[in-house]
């Protein structure tokens, strides 16, 4: 009995013919031992206590975007005085960027430019907001960094934020090389920053050197394994029952969410620019991230993947004093050195 | 009040003090849509009903290596088939070996030799059981592979499958140039691939050009955000509570865990070769991969990881029909044709 139950572990021989659903048990989930304290802070929180309440109008996803940008914009004095950097508001092309420069710019980056796309699932994280990652990049990596201020819902819908973003990068183009610069972003700005090349390519523009899609929301349909394996492991976007994906819907204004704009895992990757992703165990994105991987390297694009241990969706970007903060960034600024002319 | 509510999502601000433990509640796990049939069969298998059944004694221990092997070893002759691949026991230096060879060798391979070393957590896997990665990596990859059938509990423990594994390694290198031959393994076999390295350092001896562990148990004291998060997630390992780990400390036999010779997360790993890892999303050990990606890393090594879509621990190396096993195997063989001379 025991020899025969036991043998059923671990067996790598044929598979059962037709897999099954199956029920994952209540467990505790304890605060790991094995990252920063900065980092235990913030995968220790709990899980927001209405994460799933979701605005029914324009006024209540106005109040959020308020309410979200509000509490972005209060860390970020704080984190331009520890990374010596310095932002500045500006117009591109007629659109919103900002300026976010380091007191240091590398030598080998004085002729070198990261345009950067801020996430919030496509209507948050807009104005002063859109730069905490900048403010990172910029900071660790001692690179020139744009930060687009895309417009989103209510003011513009699907597709506008790739129309700012081409406006942007046209106007680039006239100060810098494309094989000078890369473009960088994560969640929603991770998928931009993929549609984005998806866009360049139809229209045959130069290509940026190297990009890197952080935990890129890839996929709008719902599907990735991690919706369902990593639902209240998450604590930042917990589950699909949150507000991010309405948020996505809300600016994809009824097109079909299947569009390799607005869900680039359905695009065609071959010719993209070598790229860096960026995820974390317990991320909800995890699996669209680790998806998009596979699809660029299936394409023949030279991809490397980072996924840093216990963490929840983009808590890369969340504490520039945590040290995998640091790894983070600093593993982007080192690809794009790799890839990016001088 | 809905301002404030969720105002709280995904709020990049300052972390609050202190975190968590967290209750993660019951929930759906489904077969995922985005994998190939084959895969989908492997991971929606149902969680063996006894997988936290331990062996209590050595005759239990012995009973469970026959019932595992067994299952192993009759998938042997289709997968060695279908590959087009041959197994020839032998010995080396006095350890059992198996030489085994793609019928078709690729030209640039002729004067390169992979060294497997087989999982199971230390204890089960032996025998012609030892093959079945092997029969995979010299199909898919066209390699001459030497899979070694290193001594196990009851037979030797701690550290008897290091001492086979060097001895193997000095009698291959009277037939190949260190710098034309690569280790790989999955599972205890990943983790006595970072552990050889570490032995081979303190010998002196001259390193493999490159490695490949695959899902390393990599930290055998419990560390790692995955054995919470993953577990009942992955349908191979399951949990904590099951044989593996009492399997790797039968094989420790009473020795520190945490010495890096079987942990070896906690070793040293400056001057390793290049590397490459692979897991899983639902893996229990994708956080001991992710942790031994970072400690590479950090120590100025060049490594890859790949994370496959919805895959528990080792589901690559099951079905050498799914396209999946030829996605992760190939990625290998790419990777070793790279940094090994020809």
């Amino acid at each position: 009995m025991l020899k025969k139950s036991l043998g059923t572990i671990m067996v790598l021989a044929a598979a059962v013919a037709i897999g099954q659903d199956r029920t994952v048990p209540a467990r505790i989930l304890p605060v790991p031992t094995d990252v920063s304290p900065q980092m235990q802070a913030i995968v220790g929180r709990p899980i927001p206590p209405n994460f799933d309440v979701v605005p029914q109008t324009i006024a209540e996803w106005v109040a959020l975007q308020e309410a979200y940008n509000a509490s972005v914009v209060q860390a970020l004095p704080g984190q331009e005085q520890r990374l010596h950097v310095t932002v500045e508001e500006r117009r591109m092309a007629g659109v919103t960027v900002f300026a976010v420069t380091p007191d240091r710019v590398a030598p080998e980056n004085r002729d070198r430019l990261l345009i950067h796309i801020h996430g919030g699932c496509y209507v948050l994280g807009g104005g002063l907001a859109a730069t905490t990652e900048a403010v990172m990049m910029a900071g660790i990596g001692h690179y020139k960094v744009i930060s687009v201020d895309y417009r989103m819902p209510p003011v513009a819908y699907f597709p506008a934020a790739l129309d700012d973003l081409v406006a942007v990068w046209r106007e680039a183009l006239k100060g810098y090389r494309a094989d000078r610069m890369a473009v960088f972003g994560s969640s929603a700005g991770g998928a931009l920053t993929l549609e984005m090349v998806l866009r360049l390519k139809e229209l045959g523009l130069p290509l940026p050197a190297a990009i890197a899609p952080g935990t890129p929301m890839s996929d709008l349909t719902g599907v990735g394994d991690s919706f369902a394996a990593n639902a209240f492991v998450d604590n930042v976007l917990v589950s699909r029952a949150s507000a991010c994906d309405p948020a996505a819907q809300l600016y994809a204004h009824g097109h079909d969410l299947k569009d390799p704009l607005l869900s680039p895992i359905f695009g065609d990757m071959h010719g993209f620019p070598p790229a860096i992703l960026t995820t974390g165990t317990r991320d909800l994105l995890l699996s669209n991230t680790v998806r998009t991987h596979r699809k660029l390297k299936d394409a023949g694009v030279e991809a490397e993947l980072n996924v840093f241990e216990a963490m929840s969706h983009a808590n890369y970007s969340v504490d520039d004093t945590a040290p995998e903060t640091h790894q983070a960034f600093g593993d982007i600024a080192r690809f794009f050195d790799k890839h990016l002319d001088k």
